[in-house]
C-alpha cells in the first residue's frame, strides 16, 4: 500500500514517527504539537456557574418557542454531538429549515456563528433561532414576558445578574455562557498531539498524513479543525445542490462571496451527520469523496478514504456530561403555547 | 375561616393533628401514615443498571420515530415533570395528538397505562407510541432495523439481555426499565406523612384536610394519589369538551364505561399542567375548581381553592437526576430519516 503514496507522505510520516518517538522518549509533547496545523481542545474551566446553570436551562427550554415543543436542544442536541442528525431542521410546524443545524460543540471557537457568519459571536447567534418563523417563531419580547411570568427564572435571572432587567440581552448571554462549556477535549487525537502515540493506530495515522498532504488542512486547521475561515464550496469543480443558500455574500453583500460558507469543524464529526451546508452526504465516506473531487481535484482511492474516515473519527472528544436540567414551572400567568393555532 | 368549613374537617383536623403530635413526640410515624389514605413514594431501587441506562438511551432517541425528531422524552420531558405542557401533543409532521400527554413519572404506580388504560404496563405502552402514525409514526420492524444498523446499540442489547434477539420486546423492556426507575420520592408531603410536621405548613395542612373531607381523595389515594382505577369524567355535571376521547368503553367496549378515564396521579402536578386528558384546564386553580364541580358538587370558596392548591404543590417530588445520555451514532447503513416525505 505504501508504494501508492505520493512521495510527500512517506516523508513525513517519516518525520513525525520520528517527533513521536522523541516526545515519548524526552516525555515532551510541546515539539509534536508544534510542528502541527491542528492543536487539542481545552476543557472549559466554569467561572461563573450559576450563570452557566441558567443558561442550561434555557438551552432546554421549548417555551422559548411559539410552540412550546422546540428548544435550542432539539436542532443542537447534546444526546447527538450538537446536532439533530436530519438534513436540515424541523422549525414550527414542521416547516422545512434552510440549512443544516451546524454543531453547537466547541463553536465558541468558530470565528463566527451561522453558515453564513452573520452572527459575530453565541451572544448573537442564540436569539436567531428563538425569533426566527421558520424555527422557533417565537419573538424576544414573548420569550421575555414567558421569563418575567415565571418567579423561579425571575430570581435566578436577578442572582446572576444582580440586577433585575431580563431582557433578551440577559437569556442570550446566560445561553452562550453554557454553550462555552460546550467543548469537547480529550479526543484520541488530541491525546496523540500531546504526545500519547498509542492513541490512535497506523491506519489512523495515515489518514491524518493523508489529510495534511492533500490539502484538507488547508481549510480545517486550528483547534476546532475549521471555523476560522470562509471559504468557497466548490473550488475546483462546481457544488451541485438544491439548497438556496448563498452564503457570505448574503451577508457582506459581495457577490465574490456567494457559495462562500463558514468551514464546518471537524471535531466530532462522526456525530454530525449528514455532512455540508445542505445535509447532502450521509456518511463520512461521502463527505470526503465529494470534498476531495470539489475542494482539491483529488479523487481519493477507496483505501485512502478510508484513512481518512479512520482519522476523522479520531477527532470525536470527551461529550460534555450534563446533568438534566429541571425547568421552573409555569405560574398562573405565563401565557400557555398554542402549537396548532 | 375555620366556621366556613364542614363539621368533619374541623374533627378531623384535631385528630390528624393529635396524631402528629404523637407521631413527633414517640418518634413513630408509623401510626401517622397508617391513618392517611395516601402513601410516600419509595426510592426505586435499580437492580439491572445496564438495561436501565440502555432504555434511557432509548428514550432519548429520535430515531425510534419516523422523522427523526420525536423520542419518548419529546413528550414526556424529564426537564419538564414527565410531561409536554401542552394540552395535547406534536406527533410526526406537526399533527395535533388526540389526548393531554400523561406524565411518565411515578407512571410504573399505575393499574394501567394510557389515559383509558389500553395498555397493561409500562412495556407495553412504550411500543404505542413509536407506531402510532399520529405519533412517532414508525413501526416496530423499523426501529428494530435502525437499532441492529448501529454497532454500540447490538453490543449493547446483547450485553443486557445475553442473546442477538433484539426485538421489539428487548426495547420495550429496556424502555419500562429506566421508567420505572422515574419515581419521585421526598416531596414534602412524604416527609409530612413521614412524621415531619414541619414539612408542609398550616394552609397545605387545610388544603390536605379539605383535599380529604371534600372527597377528592375517594379517587386520588394511595402512593400515587390517583392511577389505581378508572372513573367517569363528570360524575355529578356532564364535562363538555370538543375532545373525542371516549375513554375506557374504547378498549372495553362497555358502553357505560364511555367518558370513564383512569384516575391521573397527582404527583408532580404541579409541573404537569395543563390538567384533564383534553388539557382543557391551563392552571391547577381551574382544574381543583372544575373537579369540585363536576365530580363532587361542590363549589369551592377562593379561600378553599387556593389551600387545595397549596397542598397540591406539597406533592412535587425530588425529580429524577439524569445525565443525559449520549447516543450512539448511525452507522453508513443505518437508514437516515426523511422527515420532509
Amino acid at each position: 500500500m505504501k508504494k501508492k503514496l505520493p512521495h510527500a507522505y512517506s516523508v513525513r510520516r517519516f518525520v513525525l514517527g520520528a517527533v513521536s518517538a522523541a516526545a515519548m522518549m524526552t516525555g515532551s509533547a510541546a515539539l509534536a504539537q508544534a510542528q502541527e496545523p491542528v492543536q487539542p481542545v481545552k476543557p472549559h474551566k466554569v467561572t461563573e456557574p450559576a450563570k452557566v446553570e441558567l443558561g442550561k436551562k434555557l438551552f432546554f427550554d421549548p417555551r422559548l418557542s411559539r410552540s412550546g415543543f422546540i428548544s435550542c436542544n432539539s436542532c443542537h442536541n447534546l444526546s447527538m454531538g450538537g446536532a439533530d442528525n436530519i438534513k436540515t431542521s424541523i422549525g414550527d410546524k414542521w416547516q422545512k429549515g434552510p440549512i443544516n443545524s451546524p454543531t453547537v460543540l466547541n463553536s465558541s471557537l468558530n470565528l463566527a456563528q451561522f453558515w453564513d457568519g452573520r452572527a459575530k459571536d453565541l451572544r448573537e447567534q442564540a436569539g436567531g433561532p428563538i425569533a426566527n418563523p421558520g424555527e422557533m417563531a417565537f419573538s424576544h419580547d414573548l420569550a421575555v414576558d414567558m421569563l418575567r411570568s415565571i418567579p423561579q427564572y425571575v430570581a435566578e435571572f436577578k442572582s446572576v445578574f444582580g440586577n433585575d432587567k431580563l431582557t433578551i440581552g440577559e437569556v442570550t448571554a446566560a445561553i452562550a455562557a453554557f454553550e462555552e462549556t460546550l467543548v469537547t477535549p480529550h479526543a484520541r487525537f488530541d491525546q496523540w498531539l500531546q504526545g500519547n502515540t498509542k492513541a490512535i493506530n497506523a491506519q489512523e495515522l495515515r489518514g491524518y498524513q493523508l489529510f495534511k498532504n492533500s490539502g484538507c488542512v488547508a481549510c480545517h486547521n486550528g483547534v476546532n479543525l475549521g471555523g476560522s475561515s470562509f471559504q468557497k464550496m466548490g473550488l475546483i469543480e462546481p457544488y451541485k445542490t438544491d439548497n438556496p443558500a448563498e452564503g457570505r455574500s448574503a451577508v457582506t453583500g459581495n457577490d465574490a462571496e456567494r457559495f462562500s460558507f463558514k468551514v464546518p469543524t471537524l471535531r466530532n464529526v462522526e456525530l454530525t451527520y449528514p455532512y455540508f451546508h445542505d445535509g447532502a452526504a450521509d456518511t463520512l465516506s461521502q463527505a470526503v469523496d465529494t470534498m476531495g473531487r470539489i475542494q482539491l481535484g483529488k479523487n481519493f482511492s477507496k483505501t485512502e478514504n478510508a484513512d481518512i474516515v479512520a482519522f476523522l473519527k479520531t477527532l470525536t472528544g470527551e461529550q460534555p456530561k450534563l446533568v438534566l436540567p429541571i425547568l421552573p414551572p409555569s405560574s398562573d400567568a405565563t401565557k400557555r403555547p398554542q402549537p396548532f393555532d
